[in-house]
């Protein structure tokens, strides 16, 4: 349980701040200034494209995929090493993560083929999306359903010949409006009659497949995330492809879900330390600056309360995220499930609660786009929905207790 | 102290709600195509242009209006007999104020006029305004300043002869993007070296005169809130006007804003009780449909308590409220001035937290544009910081109990 | 819905105030000293005897009763008017209400007797209570089961002739440890085999009933609360009472329980309001007169908008009371369910955060003794969990709202 | 910052919990009968004391003190290896520490002695402490003055030729009231005029000392701790001990005091965590085992919320205890501040949380005696109190924030 950084891990992280300082957060502005001048664009914009150039040389690359991958880019991290490397992008959630080509979905999609694709499948969508030639997206949760209870999933793989056909609808497949996420990883019942776990599959899915209809996209607060290929609800009608696009075989659906929720959620938990860190930053820097009544703020009621709660609270979660990232490193995803879920409940809602204080300090600037702190409160609460709510995350916990 | 309502206020009730049923809440799917399809319009869609002419033929017409106004079609009512009327048009807040001529900034700018304007000021600006032929914006709080603090104003309005020369910079300017908004009422400083509160004045400035520059939106979360006219920031550059736009005398600014306050805060908190009922509406019927792990949300976890302590919260701050309303129109608004403190910190924060739950129980919905809960949430969260943040009225209020 | 004092209530409100003061507030410090002097005594000491003969001869006597009572004392105060008065008696728990002749739990007994019981039982038990020359127990909770489920009790009532045996083991009586209390209310079952609510009866034992045996006292927090009587633990083993002892029919006993619990929990409610409001007094004075780090604790951190939290809440969840006071007099108790259930639910804990923060503020002297808090804190902690904890009635009122 | 326990940390921990189970927790109704039977005596209990002889041989003694203390019963341990051997006594917090002779004040008292006394002060004192032979008291809080604020100090230490004289009042002296407490280390002001910080000085004071008078035992909660020694409030009226008795220089009293709470608090928040262990092994139990409408409670509402928020809490805040704990090894007390704040501050309030929905759990067993709760929720209550209430240092954390 050594959470220190080591040599590997300092460096990265010494360099991944100093990327951050020297090319991200200068590039907020212009991402803004480019997303205003092509309203209608959900591609990747040209800021992005020159920081991944900028990030890939430095070796700033694929960063989340834990192990060496011969032949690729990754750094062959473990999650321990990667996690303050991921906490640093949370500062600018909108462009660091993609910078060094490890923004969810993609994350998660080519964790899911590196460990369950065949040697077709990775060469086919693992290599381009390594290389950030393409991008994709996840379809699993249903507009129709409660998706955090598997068993309710509607959508239908169903076996033809050679091929599965697919229909369905999927909703909050975040960056599917791009253009250029080339492929879908859709979950959907290969066998509703099999046991509980055992009904679902996962399936690619090519975009341009007949069939695949993008219906529309779905805002978060009002913001629409253009910048990450924002989220798109899509339909299904009959959508053929070869068998050879299953992935693993047919049941192992939710174990595969599963297998990628683990590192996804941890991922989540640590960029949102950053988010957490940045409007604490922003909370201190206003609190010493603004006057009101003869005083800085930081004179005043509670905010000198609300900045210390912020770092007591960082500083807790941050040794929980470690110590879970450790045992996913030395005894496995599996193992660490209850810490899991404790940081993907616990990290989120006390994220939250700072940044919505870091607002309420920055009065009319908190809720616009003066600053960055209405847009990162939209997207870590949307994090305790994501995924599963915080009480099927809490419900599930208490049982275990309760077990043993 | 009778909360209960009289004939009047069921009558008006009554018919408003049947009109909310009948004729606005339909409308608000018209007004999301209808802002759809005109991106870059500020103005007043159609759909609203209907509702009004409907609602002024029922008489649900300046409602908001205290006491009897010959010549108008305001329906005289007290503050208690508008609070129900008022709280039902929160149920829509983005229709069904504006569908009465009760929405913010023109109920507070139409107020002002009334009771401080000259017969000539009323002529030009209150009646097309009580006829819902202009619109307007009331200019006050300013970007570099906490604007809660009234010595902070930075706008300069200075004599010359007879006229008054204006120069400073305004934000969060509700309706100004509506070019519909022919008047501005800024309030600025005619004398920075008289005593603290008789510095300031207010005037009008008409939306076309020389010097006025429209600098940009800004937006709520990621809501422009076009169908208000959306949130602008203001320049005034050297802005000339005659002598007689002053409101009332020199150093009234003061008194003028806190005249218009009063009514303007419980005037939000009624609206935002309906806000909280129609979450909690749209909680109960999610909990009642919604399956997941083989039971209603209904009978698991939370749900309940949450439900319980949302009736609960409405129910205490409604009577709150109501008091509040009873006491401004016996003893007036400056004797209710601990009550309105009151109701303007407590009902928003009660209302928010209501909203919010009202979000996670919709999942994915919730954040979305498919329910109208996260555009809702903004609209309360903002109102914790529009016109004093809780914590200055929390210690204000703190300070008058230390007092007496 | 008119909840301004009228000239009854104003009258008993000013003299139950200037009693307080005047005679209650003075004789706290000499209760310490008699119960210090007597540790093993749990009979009513000599100044609540004192203060009973004053307060009756003012005529603040029984007033808890509503509607007239011709030959008794009472008051005939609705609970509109008796609420304000009751909030009074809340600033000293521990002896105002019983001063008044209205404490818990024989005013609850006084009015299932009054309301349910026959002439010989109101000659025999009423009278003596109305005149305070006894005092009495209500025996319902048990410790082996969640007494919030009343299906749950395990008492048996046996019918034997014309006798009814009774067996089982109560706690929580509040009272019995007082010798001078002479008769208990028991609830047990009369036919576990009837439908749900009509399984139980309710049978007066007298305390001197062979098979009737005290156990040990209870503490809350560390407190036994001898000035009350204490809570006793009461074994019942073959207690043979004549069949005339049965309170209304056998079966009724849900249904008594149920009506005296109304009073029962907005009597508590009122009381409550009062303890706020002296613990609200405490804090203002503590923070006035406090100096530490060279400024009153008035002007630092957090306390002025705890004071004025405290302020809101107690105005807010006293209007709430009001109405229900006012809808038990107008619809009914049962007409008033949810009202009594919100009340229940919301003073206790909002009292109990009031409480706790002028414990904070008092620092060492908050815990202790040297003020009231700790035991007015005991008190209200107690109260969400006597008859039945919040969550029972969460969830409750939360059906309650799903269903309409 | 590797916090996985060593060898010997595992040693240790593994026989003081089969000590707990084995002697410790049987030995809780045994203290409560032997307090029960000699209710005036406030002297160790027999039990007590045969608890220490078996922990004793065990060398399960001295445990705090770090670093090797020849001659000593002492273990040696780093704060990092103590942590967890400390939580495992927050279980108990009445038997167990004391038990291992690793009791506050006595810790605090003796690792002063341990830093700061004089060969000759170590041997009349450190000594018998380290055998337990005689107890001690720790007399800086005041009852007039906020005593967070050093300079509030009222009382006087004067020199007189040889001797010094003290004069003051002080309350809140832990273990005072027990006959066997042989000294008392008293803080009081050598030099009101010296800088801030320079003013205090402590001495040691014989118990048995002309002009010490024990005032008053406290109570907290209605509890007087009288296994503890209780807290006495003690007058000091022209005490005269020898110049040898100051400890440490003249001014160097703060700088002691600072030096004392850095351990004591961080040992406070690791028994803190046991507690609240404890509690949700308490809760867990009853959530298994207790019915109420047909289904355990643990099936039902919010239970398994807490239950879940509950473990989340202490997993965080024990890492966050660990980090504290390897800072002080490894850094030094000094650079620990603000951990040791962040600890101070969180562990208690969490566990606050833990044990009050405990309490909520259990219902009328869990206020009463019945189960431990009620007290272990007066002791964590008061720990948000002593030594600093959590305002004072969230604001003194909120301010090294702002600074850096």
């Amino acid at each position: 349980m050594d959470f220190a950084p080591d040599a590997t891990t300092r460096d990265y992280t010494e360099r991944a701040r100093a990327f951050l300082v020297e090319h991200v957060l200068p590039a907020e502005p212009v991402l803004d200034e480019q997303l205003a001048a092509t309203p209608d664009d959900w591609t990747v914009r040209p800021v992005v494209l020159e920081l991944q150039e900028k990030a890939r040389a430095q070796g700033l690359w694929n960063l989340f995929l834990p192990g060496r991958h011969p032949g690729h880019d990754g750094a062959g991290l473990t999650n321990l090493q990667y996690a303050p490397v991921a906490e640093i992008t949370g500062w600018s959630p909108r462009l660091a993560p993609v910078a060094f080509n490890c923004a969810a979905p993609d994350t998660g999609n080519m964790e899911v083929l590196n460990d369950f694709g065949t040697p077709a499948q990775k060469e086919r969508w693992l290599e381009p999306l390594l290389d950030a030639r393409i991008r994709s997206a996840f379809c699993m949760t249903e507009p129709e359903v409660a998706s955090s209870d598997a068993t309710n999933i509607g959508t239908r793989i169903r076996r033809d010949g050679d091929h599965f056909v697919i229909t369905g609808r999927k909703w909050w497949s975040t960056g599917a409006m791009n253009p250029d996420a080339a492929v879908f990883i859709v979950m959907g019942k290969t066998d509703p009659d099999a046991a509980r776990h055992r009904q679902q599959s996962m399936i690619l899915v090519p975009r341009d497949t007949a069939g695949v209809r993008i219906v529309r996209p779905l805002s978060v607060f009002g913001y629409d995330d253009r910048d990450h290929g924002g989220h798109a609800e899509v339909a299904f009608d009959e959508v053929r492809v070869p068998a050879d696009n299953l992935i693993a075989g047919e049941g192992d659906g939710f174990a595969i879900a599963q297998a990628r929720l683990g590192p996804g959620r941890i991922h989540h938990c640590m960029r949102a330390l950053g988010m957490g860190e940045r409007a604490l930053a922003l909370m201190i820097e206003r609190a010493s600056s603004r006057q009101a009544f003869g005083r800085t703020l930081a004179e005043q009621g509670v905010v000198r309360e609300w900045i210390a709660e912020a770092r007591i609270q960082l500083e807790a979660l941050r040794l929980l995220v470690l110590k879970t990232a450790w045992l996913m490193d030395t005894v496995g995803n599996k193992h660490a499930m209850t810490e899991i879920q404790a940081i993907k409940i616990a990290v989120p809602r006390a994220v939250q609660q700072i940044i919505d204080r870091a607002i309420q300090l920055h009065g009319g600037a908190g809720v616009s786009s003066d600053t960055p702190l209405a847009e990162l409160y939209a997207g870590i609460r949307s994090l305790r929905i994501a995924d599963g709510p915080d009480e099927v995350h809490l419900a599930s916990l208490g049982r275990a207790q309760l077990r043993g």
